[in-house]
């Protein structure tokens, strides 16, 4: 589904492009304005269907049905969907799809359901919201770079090229550019004072670069190392043994976890070898040759060895990795320090432990009956 | 009073730039210059004011009236209020307002008072000053390339373009429009070596850019960590409890602060559940549920569950976190190590616990008192 | 055999690139084109050796051979390889070398090979592997952009220049060249409307990338944390009292490993001081100065004082750094912790200990009887 | 004496720089001939004192002093010494200097002294050889991108633009110039295909620099690490107290230190309070306020309240921060612990702890006579 919308987009988009260039056939023109008006109804229907099942998303669970639509039509993607059928609906009030200019403006509209696509834009935007403090610093520095050497030029080079430097306007188009370090050539300084200011606006300019580069690239890290671990979190929460304690406990199972990398073909376990660790996979793959023949493979997310936190009985199977591989590695002796002083953990391995050897009486009772 | 002073600033600031553009009727400049009037005499107004209330910052309240006027004044906000005032005791010495140039003038100065605005300035002033030396070390290897490429295209280009390659400061101008990657175009090598020298210099450009870009980042990511220590530091300071300690002590409690991120509507701790922790939030927004009804949100900056290092009381009230939070946990039992080896930090703690306690007698004689 | 590949390479791109040239005369063009055919049969002969050895390359041991050769014909050197002859191959079916177009499509594919001999290739690929989901995020932020800007610029600059404006394409031409911050300057908005856009595109152009850069710099540092931590395993694995432990083992002695920098001409340990630790070249080099005289130099990769993991016994030589030396250090009191709970570890040390004690024994009894 | 060096340096640079504009009057160029002459002598002058002295450095003290010169000679400082003073030589040796060729030769050359002065190249040049590997690779994936792209627009272009892109080194210049970005526009596609390769290669470009930086900035980091490790590890070298332990023992102490930062007008220590730790000043300034009044500062590599870890007495002196200032803290239970398994280090603690009392019942007895 999210292919054929993307196919959709971009078959629409790329007529609504090729409609602005002037020497396009006739016939050509028919067909592209029949693409147009196909993409603006099929994404009409799309947003009305998406406005009648708004309700069902998890996110407005708690509002009536006419509530949740209201929500959903003022939320970003709402609004997004909604921008992206303006135009169809403005034909239907009465103004007709003509010209370059008009089909032009669909394109602007169409291109933003793009970025609804886009797997880290709440990543991204995260990150520029932690840092806007040096980021507004930096564009403050830029503004003020900007105004001084566009003064600075226009006193300079006013004489000699009354065209481009005459206005302070003309100036300021000269420096952004040079600033940017885009250069067009258009506008260029001539007298050797004015290209000092030049050079010196220049080397400014990947002085900002730099600065505003370095502060993203720290911001950006933070944000992964904070979704690194909201990510080991819930793969920890996911264990059955875990998934009834409380947030701090998980937290402290979390914070307990060793990162191990491996490369492939690398036995991480052995069949009855002594066991006290539990492994997350965080990144890989690993196979599980079981006892009776046949493997299973376990992917990022999957978990394995938790029985050895409950006892110390040898392993079952034994695990090679297939991929380079990263899991986190909870020791029974940390896990143990932990249950030491939460004594819900605690409870919590002893109820599935007297579960599990139940189970396992009963399993060898049946063996014994059979036999 | 800050929107209200940098839209003056803007509308000076652009009064400024549209009286440069030649073609302006006659009325609209003299408005122009109204309003550049009216704006000098406000700035020069505020710079009496602030001279006057000088005394009052908090900078500076050991000096005499007198002598804190005059810090204030050759301090770098005094000297850039004095600036943007400068245009207007010029005329009032003497000189008048007439001409682009003048115009200008007013330009660059005004723009130095957005730069006091700049919420994150300092920082970025710290991370140039922390890695002077390998920034030093960056721009004399740019120096060193500019020139040694600028006397190679000169020599290589001298014969067929005399013009822009024929003297040093020519070819200079076309190594640092080519190091910086701007590239305008007005001057390009055309010999088949020269152009071996200028894609030299492109690719020596990227290094350098790169280079410049490696050590501020380094330099920005270690700032944020200073402030970031220094942040907690003061938050931890703010706890009643841990206010009269000397400042090693709350280094201490700051170093065994643990960093846990929640997601949002997750119970960060549930009523009538043991305690043993107490949270900081460093970032985002809980709720606490009062048990009387209602609620109370708190922010970054607040702290919650204070009472559980004192005493192992269960939790009075539940607490869910509201938007992606950033917590810091302290544990009980960390806290009391920190206090086995400073009796100080002891002697508050119990002090605390005491007081609590006859507080909570007091009302228990008073609710037993009312029924 | 390496160095001769990247000759031949060399000298055949360079063959192709000058044959393109127009004025070139005829024997040297003859002599280009015998370099080119020479260069080709070298390939084709290299491709059918790679071939045939294909089998004996460990990554394909387990399949028989003609399944090996299939399984390289089909990997990515393989291609590549093939690639490189096609032209050869297109020959002998038929079609001649002529004209400078068939020459450069050689030269498309023979630079290929070059890229089989990067050493950190594989680091890279895996570091945009890694980043994929932020790195299409901003390439989608980048398309969205850029259509938004060359919609507005056609919209505004159709006008006064049609020509290069006229068209969507068009302005999506001056749109990228812009956002790049290539800026060639062929095309330039000239109505200030249409300089706004582009002074906003120019700075979008800045923020894109230095977020590019900023994700590529933290997917770049946390690959090499991984391929250090990789390393280090590799080198204490090879530690001939290690051999023979699992892999979980080998990680817990990685882990208690710490990182020690020494600059040049400093004594690591001395001759008779008591050892108490265990030593990885992690950088550099280091001198051992034997008791005999003479001295032996150990470089990156290399051990030594694992000794005294076994007994206290004082140091046998000094050791002293003869470059700034990066050293992994294993103290006997976390080999030990470790040991405690590794009933394996244990064995093999003891094992070993008592190996060496019987050598030492027979090497006195040798001595004795010499006496 | 090495800013007369630098203005010397710089005269000379401006006086080749000025020299090479061809409207220069007779008599300003027989003074700058004059000026460069005077420079060149005193270079080789300064070539002489430089030789003659070097046995005296201390890198060359093992080597007899002629053995000492030859190695000065071929070293880096000495090759670029002796590359500045070439163009004397070769005059004396019968070549005159005339022409702006000759005269630029000088201005290569003496550039190079200013990278002898730069604070940071060896942090630099180890970044890159740390970095090489990657680095290297990146370098080959801009070779394969330029050749590809320099390819395909050669056959896309050559027939509209014979001149810019008949050939593939034309075609290899305009890939170069808008693969970093640079962008003359010297050299423009004008097709659909030859633009839309254009466009990728602008976009591969800006991933070529980002990832460049990405590398460069993660390799600066690293250095930046190891140099600050190295930094307080002979910081702590120099406290008598550990003068005398060997190199693994002072890594151990440098180990245990933990950073603190502290804002200004901090008290860090107060006189009479209980001492457990003694503080390294790593950045920044304290003062310490005398009992007997007066105060000293200490600055970055000072060290203070090292008697708390001989004795628990209370503190002599208040010490106070008077800048932002960063301490590393050791605690006397650290070092302890340290202590109790390095005997040497017990015994110099207990040496200097008998050693000071000694002093101060010394110092007791003359007051106890003065009195």
């Amino acid at each position: 589904m999210r292919l054929l919308e993307l196919v959709i987009l971009g078959v629409g988009l790329l007529a609504v492009i090729v409609l602005s260039v002037d020497h396009i056939e006739r016939e050509m023109r028919h067909l592209l304005r029949a693409v147009i008006w196909g993409v603006t109804v099929i994404f009409l229907v799309e947003y009305l269907v998406r406005l009648w099942v708004a309700p069902e998303n998890p996110f407005y669970e708690q509002d009536p049905p006419g509530k949740a639509r209201l929500h959903w039509a003022v939320s970003l993607p709402g609004l997004i969907h909604l921008l992206a059928v303006t135009p169809a609906l403005m034909f239907l009030a009465g103004y007709t799809i003509t010209g370059a200019d008009a089909a032009s403006v669909f394109c602007i509209l169409w291109i933003l359901k793009l970025g609804l696509h886009a797997p880290a834009f709440s990543t991204l935007a995260r990150v520029v919201s932690n840092e806007r403090a040096p980021i507004t610093s930096v564009l403050i520095l830029f503004a003020i770079l900007l105004m001084m050497a566009a003064t600075a030029a226009h006193m300079l080079e006013a004489e000699k090229q009354p065209e481009q430097f005459g206005s302070l306007p003309g100036a300021m188009w000269w420096a952004v550019v040079t600033l940017t370090t885009t250069g067009y050539g258009d506008v260029v300084p001539v007298t050797a004072a004015g290209r000092v200011i030049g050079a010196m606006l220049m080397i400014a300019g990947i002085a900002v670069l730099a600065l505003m580069t370095g502060i993203l690239a720290t911001g950006f890290a933070q944000e992964e190392r904070r979704r690194e671990y909201l990510r080991v979190w819930e793969q920890v929460s996911r264990v059955p043994l875990f998934a009834s304690l409380g947030v701090v406990t998980v937290s402290e199972i979390v914070g307990k976890l060793r990162t191990r990398y491996y490369p492939p073909r690398i036995n991480v376990v052995r069949r009855n070898a002594p066991g006290d660790s539990m492994f997350f996979i965080s990144e890989g793959e690993v196979e599980v040759h079981l006892p009776a023949g046949g493997s299973v493979k376990l992917e990022q997310g999957a978990f394995f060895g938790e029985m050895s936190l409950l006892d110390r009985q040898p392993r079952s199977a034994t695990v090679t990795t297939t991929k380079p591989t990263t899991l986190l590695v909870l020791y029974a002796s940390d896990f143990y320090e932990i249950a030491s002083h939460i004594p819900k953990l605690a409870e919590a391995v002893e109820a599935e432990a007297r579960r599990r050897s139940e189970e396992n009486r009963a399993r060898q009772a049946d063996h014994g009956k059979k036999r």
